[in-house]
């Protein structure tokens, strides 16, 4: 879901963007027009994320699933194994792609618990040899969310962001790196956002491709090669939206309102339920059951007629599944819990 | 540049998705909605170039500098070489990056003509023993293209496409993999297509990301992770206009005109230049010169007033080049012709 407003700004600039007489589709990407829509996005990312001067942003192509290979392609710098805590099905592919190049020590898993807790920091086995400590704040499958930063000293932190960054602000000097596929609160598909550390650059493993060097993108502006440009102009047109909501401490009032308002309102019916941890309830990603199953495909289908879409849960789980990304405006939360408080009159 | 009616086709439907109340970029790329779009694509790609069955096609990010790197991972399949011809600054940057995976045997080159022409297929020394053999049907900088397809027996051959692809019918029997990156004839950049003969796959080096695998992208139907889903769409379109225009054979002639029309009126001006050997200029990238370098600067300034734009030269080789891909319609050669011919009466 992208905010309303920035689909018709991208309809009314589709065919001249700014009275160039092209598309942004059209541009050169080292054109002045593109080189301006590329700078300015980067600027205002950096300006809510409160990015420091010594970290990279890299706008780059292939979604987290190229990430999950690249850091460790990058970050190992002649080191044979990397920490990885394991919350979820985005953890697990994070560290079976992380096997075909290193030594993956699971320092801490909730697979046991079903993935509905995280494991609390006292437990983490953290090895100090590691080269880095990988996690996923947000599990989009699970809906589990850290609402808190692990310590790992001198060892640098990577974090899988894609389904949260700008949900809420964020203390990028806690971290080496942070990636984050756009399709969840960035842009559409198709485009992946790098912070980096500049001093965890340079030393990629023989072996990798170019396009796998941050390094490669960090000298060119991302502009190594043809970047995703009409990918990253939507972002930027993200970015400005979100300063105008009064930026990232802004969105997560909202997204705090949002998830607690729907949160809330299950904990207190009988006839839904989420299985997840109180304190690591994601604000993104609400998965929920009916009491009874056979009730799911009415509700679907009722809640689509309602207007409510993409409501059914990860093939991999089932039931239901709420996502209430920043594009999803608080009336939109309000409208679910008013139709799951009515079907649940209808039915229980 | 993209046709006007297809850009007016993505405004038209920017929020709203024929009645589906979301916008393409909103979609779940396995959602029934983008699923339709996908095939569609695929099925128009596959009709317009008559691929056969036995060819895989894939819908990738990372642009041909990611295929520079995936043709050797997968490809090389056990052998420990490969044959490139080089013909220009895209073959160079083929070559550099499969240097890093194996031993580069240029088969073939024109760089001491100053990629002026392309060498003759008797003076290739292929060698039995290459994995593939990999060219570049259309060098956008150098302005040369191959009128012909190469002939290596049992040896696949490989083409970078990304200029070329869909100006004009193709035998795609000839070739195990041909690749395209969107941005000159398919659609906006952020997007590959590649066209792999399925006996090639499944044999790729350990060491490769999963991402880098095209059995990963085949097995999944270009769906192993969220694909670039709006370029997709994009490129459908472009598809479905190239339908409407009379498929191959109609862009082969309309391009040929094009070409024509803009090479015949440069070679009987003493005033501008065209260096390539006649037998293989593109129908696609046109550089020429001024007899007066020193006018570049008007030239340019002058276009730009009279609407013609980015017909600056590639910076690595200084002055003008004319695009003439797909969407460049036959009155937009002919505006060009008319203000060359009036700027050389002003100034020659």
């Amino acid at each position: 879901m992208l905010p309303e407003s920035v689909l018709l700004q991208a309809r009314e600039e589709l065919l001249d963007w700014q009275g160039s007489g092209m598309s942004v589709m059209e541009m050169s990407h080292r054109g002045k027009e593109f080189v301006s829509i590329a700078d300015q996005a980067e600027s205002d990312l950096r300006s809510l994320l409160a990015i420091p001067e010594h970290y990279k942003v890299l706008f780059l192509q292939g979604g987290a699933s190229a990430q999950f290979a690249m850091v460790p392609f990058n970050l190992l710098r002649g080191k044979s194994s990397a920490d990885y805590i394991n919350t979820g099905q985005w953890s697990k592919k994070a560290i079976a792609e992380a096997r075909r190049f290193c030594s993956v020590n699971v320092a801490a898993s909730s697979e046991e618990e079903r993935f509905c807790t995280i494991p609390p920091e006292n437990v983490w086995q953290l090895d100090q040899k590691a080269a880095y400590v990988h996690y996923t704040p947000n599990e989009t499958i699970g809906g589990v969310e850290f609402h808190w930063i692990p310590e790992t000293g001198d060892i640098p932190l990577v974090a899988d962001m894609s389904s949260t960054l700008l949900s809420r602000p964020l203390d990028v000097n806690r971290y080496g790196l942070i990636y984050a596929g756009a399709q969840k609160n960035i842009g559409p598909a198709g485009l992946a956002i790098v912070i980096v550390r500049e001093d965890l650059l340079g030393g990629v493993q023989s072996g990798a491709p170019t396009m796998y060097d941050y390094q490669t993108h960090a000298d060119s502006g991302s502009m190594y090669n043809t970047p995703p440009t009409y990918s990253w102009y939507l972002a930027g047109l993200v970015f400005a939206w979100l300063k105008q909501q009064g930026g990232l401490a802004a969105m997560a009032a909202v997204n705090q309102r949002k998830a607690e308002r729907l949160y809330t309102f299950i904990d207190t019916s009988d006839f839904y339920h989420n299985p997840v941890d109180p304190d690591c309830r994601s604000w993104m990603n609400l998965p929920f059951t009916l009491a009874d199953a056979n009730l799911d495909g009415r509700f679907l289908k009722e809640a689509a007629q309602a207007g409510l879409v993409t409501l059914k849960g990860h093939r991999s789980v089932g039931g239901m599944r709420a996502s209430i990304y920043n594009a999803m405006p608080e009336d939109g939360v309000a409208a679910l819990v008013e139709f799951m408080n009515d079907f649940e009159k209808r039915c229980a």
